[in-house]
């Protein structure tokens, strides 16, 4: 099996499991708990919670251990919106953000909040002078994502940050479930308010992740109840799974450059094969992420390509596998004015660093059988 | 160690862990991607909705996978606040639901919902009369739990569905978190519309539950994104948090009448043997759920009291562990109108088929000498 779907999702670490296994089987006391057993979980929670923070450069009070990046998004963004809507219901978000964002922000607007989305080039770069107009007395919110998860296009998150800092009143949210592990963030020299992360993304567990929640920030919280998470996130916590989180968030920071200059390679390597390929079009921008490829083979249908190879134990995908049971046409793309034609016959290699050269060179090798195949197939 | 806090979260089983660790590695890939690998990943999802579903008998389609108790109680109130209020914006529950019910209607009140709260007798029963009461035009939910999870107070559940079947628009929520398992709630024949349960408190995962929506309830979703759960609840699926769950409650379900039988043994060994104690008062009605037993002892603090039972290898808790960090008087016991000596002063017992009548006599014993040693110290 050669897998290289690592933007949907990736395989958990041995060592994660280890973590959440041994988490679970002995520090299962509820966190909240008063008595000892309650105490040692809590400390336990805290220790991981303080990991995190020194990972991701923020303080421990700032972290917040969510069930995943869609809780994160709209934990952020919805409870940005209520909490500061009587300063304002005006909101900023792109065109190309992930579903739980967008549809998070359509969700607002269905309930008397006002959006405006921010075009973007055929990069997928959004449209900064467009942005600086965009913003108004009664806007309380940013939301723009750090990577795209379809193109693996970077957005210019540092340099919104520094046109926010003159409207201190002007929430900014980044999503970075695609960006961690990948690219430098630092949220607190950026100006960045709310920072979302997941877990299943980076070698950890699926139903885990953390949103960044800066101090001076308050939040209307999407679960209330309980007061686990500062009161910003109620619910009984999830030890073991944050424990796995903190775990591979650790892992993943380990010969950071290392894992960041092989992706790249692997990158260059897919990259510059498939440019010399008459069959395809190479749709990501040259300086996007290093683990996403994103190209179009004009005139087969996404879902076929993928079945030949999936024939073969290779694995890629279409658009995200979020919105990838809707209908074929990628509204990233679309948004990106790319042809119909791309639009509609787009592919997806997203890497990890477990990936090798080897494998991108049978990749390669199949893709060209499979395309040939189809071709005789269809002529 | 004698773990008499299975009200507050339980010991996952080794099953569970193992199905957990087993779908966690060998089924990855995301559930929505399109190649076989995911498909994999969709069919044993689906797969273990129809044993969730056939266990607590309803249809596939209705149950809704969540991340707990806490997210199913707010999707659920949220939920059907938002979606059916231009209806109306009157909502219905009682003075001792869990605080995930009550703080997300302290939520819509804070958004300008309007919400009746329906007083306890001295057992915590919810009155039938208020409750028919306060029934409007434009009341849109009523949310009532089956046990409560500080008494193990059962409600008139059955009866509340009857007095509803006349009003036909008004949805009914059940929280079931501390009644699966231990009591038989027919969610179809009792017209119960939505009904929340968490993994973590039948041996199964932190981080787990499901949220049963029968097919005619449309509901406002709290996390909004792809078209994962019937497009309820967003985000990537947790397919091994899914997997046991669904072990937990496959494993709950097996010899279900042996294990309440079992319950009811210790109950009633710990009641009797309670009863005969002159310097503690029992606060749970007689009737209650077979694994909670609360009462109080006048005079003392319950943290001193937990604690000294915890140096002994004792757990037991105080109030529900989500609120157990606030200040000593208990809500629910003050809204059962009992004296401030007893509310400030209670303690909480609960159970699990685990337990053995061996486990509860030593605690009675301990529980003797520490109250001995505490009345020798103060007096
Ligand atoms: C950019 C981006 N944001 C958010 C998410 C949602 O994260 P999760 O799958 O943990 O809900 C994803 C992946 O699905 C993503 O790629
Ligand atoms: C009655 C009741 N409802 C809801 C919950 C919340 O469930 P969870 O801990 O899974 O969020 C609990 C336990 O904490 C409970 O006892």
């Amino acid at each position: 099996m050669i897998y290289l779907d690592n933007s949907a999702t990736t395989r958990p670490l041995p060592e994660v499991l280890d973590s959440f296994q041994k988490a679970a089987d002995q520090y299962y006391a509820n966190p909240s708990s008063v008595h000892s057993f309650g105490s040692e979980a809590e400390r336990l929670l805290e220790r991981s919670r303080k990991q995190a923070s020194s990972l991701l450069q923020v303080d421990p009070q700032e972290v917040v251990f969510t069930s995943g990046g869609t809780e994160g998004n709209n934990m952020a963004v919805k409870g940005i919106a209520f909490q500061h809507q009587t300063r304002g219901k005006h909101l900023i978000t792109s065109r190309i953000e992930h579903p739980s964002v967008i549809q998070a922000f359509g969700a607002l607007e269905s309930l008397g909040f006002e959006v405006t989305y921010i075009n973007v080039n055929k990069d997928g770069k959004v449209n900064l002078e467009e942005l600086k107009g965009a913003l108004r007395e009664d806007t309380t919110l940013v939301s723009i994502m750090s990577v795209n998860n379809e193109l693996g296009t970077l957005q210019p998150i540092k340099e919104i940050g520094q046109i926010l800092k003159d409207y201190p009143k002007i929430f900014f949210h980044v999503d970075h479930v695609q960006g961690i592990g990948k690219i430098d963030l630092p949220i607190k020299d950026w100006g960045i308010d709310l920072c979302t992360i997941s877990g299943h993304k980076i070698h950890g567990l699926k139903g885990t992740g953390a949103l960044v929640v800066q101090k001076y920030v308050s939040l209307f919280p999407l679960l209330h109840g309980g007061s686990q998470e500062s009161e910003v996130r109620a619910g009984t916590e999830n030890l073991p799974g944050t424990v796995a989180f903190v775990k591979a968030l650790r892992l993943l920071h380990e010969d950071q450059i290392g894992k960041s200059d092989h992706l790249r390679t692997l990158r260059h390597l897919l990259w510059t094969s498939l440019k010399k390929r008459s069959y395809c079009q190479i749709n990501s921008p040259k300086d996007g992420a290093p683990h996403i490829v994103n190209f179009s083979i004009p005139g087969y249908k996404p879902e076929v390509v993928i079945h030949s190879l999936g024939e073969k134990g290779i694995f890629i995908s279409t658009k995200s596998a979020c919105s990838s049971k809707q209908p074929d046409v990628s509204t990233v793309l679309k948004a990106c004015n790319l042809d119909h034609d791309l639009t509609t016959s787009a592919l997806r290699v997203s890497m990890s660093y477990q990936n090798n050269e080897k494998e991108i060179e049978k990749f390669l090798e199949i893709l060209d059988t499979t395309v040939e195949k189809l071709q005789q197939t269809m002529g």
